[in-house]
């Protein structure tokens, strides 16, 4: 049985402001959920699930007090997805030391990302690839919102996200090069990438804002052949992704 | 002015059935209907535009007869956008002539792909790498569905999409090498792929069908770095197409 307060607070947590003051996050989804479970128990805060999901999975979250049991029309309350899921988990946020490049890697910068699906995808490629860090500007969509959260398909928990100023950013690392993906410059096939490094990542409609785009030591692009205007923002961080990491 | 049977007819295109029956699509939004207009404007049926739009483009429309102008509540009945833009076309569906590989190109087979921004960002993709044609499983999302071709921004117009029995259509080509993406397989930065050649993609979450996969020539993989334990599908197509199209 749900509380009124439950549902308030969860979905309080669709603003950014109370999930900041929280330091929680949702995540949805049977596969997700397990996934957490296994791999980041300490990280769940509370869970609310279905006496179905219950039923077959209860026993490997024995250990794990906070367990509501609710009925379907209730969990309905609470998600975000369109079609709910039968369990729904409270996870607290990283706590994050200070940014920290690895020493032989490539740190993602996201300038003014806005779109959560293409935020989610981008951390999912970045996991793919073994990438840990990703920088944003202040003004990128939230990495916790819940449609990131979904569509990086638990890769989330695996990166460490920063929002910083972009120039006080770059300014601290001025010795790594950074590679600007824009739709001219030296084709992403013959560039030589340096590491540590960094692969900046720009507006979907807009591209790299200038005051970033002043930081890059180098502006690659993926060349095109045929006629779309541009490529989606995911697609072509995680091409660029899959040559700087091969 | 709108009338009911305009609201009616436009809301049943949601629908594949009606979509096939009228071989008609709904293109939304001010840079697609200009893209429209000055690249397939042959194939404009009809455009709904609220006057603020008319005002500013109507110029370039005058020699199409057949535009409304409706106001902002009337088009947001008709809209599938969650926030509907100023104007909306109707455009007939590409005719199609049968399959026709390139001489030297590379066909995406899409087998049982399901989500509709996946199928946009490929047709994107495609575009973007001059691939001409995709031919999909029968039942691989509808490519003219309002969110894919939204996501599709505009190059939906500019490929050739079948849907196709895939086993007969291999049989029928069983000519050319038909490399599958899979999560295993030989790398596709190892890979020396061959043209006219054939890239199958799988469903999200199930991969490539064993229907299909009997018809592979070459099963390819991206090699995986971190810890995802998948790439999104338009994502991995869309490196593969990289490659290949290099």
């Amino acid at each position: 049985m749900l509380s009124k307060s439950d549902v308030k607070y969860i979905q309080s947590l669709s603003h950014k402001k109370y999930r900041d003051q929280e330091a929680v996050f949702i995540v949805e989804g049977v596969k997700m959920v397990l996934e957490l479970i296994s791999s980041f128990p300490e990280r769940i805060v509370r869970i609310f699930a279905t006496n179905i999901w219950f039923q077959e999975h209860g026993q490997i979250v024995k250990n794990l007090t906070d367990i509501h049991i609710v009925e379907p029309f209730e969990l309905q309350k609470l998600s975000f997805l369109k079609t709910p899921n039968e369990v729904l988990a409270l996870v607290s946020a990283n706590n994050l030391d200070d940014f920290n490049p690895l020493s032989d890697g490539v740190t993602v910068v996201l300038d003014q990302l806005q779109d959560p699906g293409n935020m989610g995808t981008i951390i999912r490629s970045c996991d793919w690839f073994g990438i840990k860090n990703i920088v944003c500007s202040l003004d990128t969509v939230d990495a916790y919102a819940p449609k990131v959260v979904q569509s990086s398909m638990g890769s989330i928990m695996r990166l460490n996200i920063f929002y910083r100023n972009l120039p006080e950013f770059f300014f601290q690392h001025k010795q790594m090069p950074v590679y600007s993906a824009e739709l001219s410059g030296e084709s992403v096939f013959e560039v030589s990438f340096e590491t540590p490094s960094i692969l900046v990542i720009g507006n979907e409609s807009k591209g790299v804002s200038d005051e970033v785009a002043m930081f890059a030591s180098k502006k690659i692009m993926i060349p095109r052949i045929g006629n779309a205007e541009s490529l989606n923002a995911a697609v072509a961080s995680s091409i660029i992704l899959s040559l700087m990491t091969r």
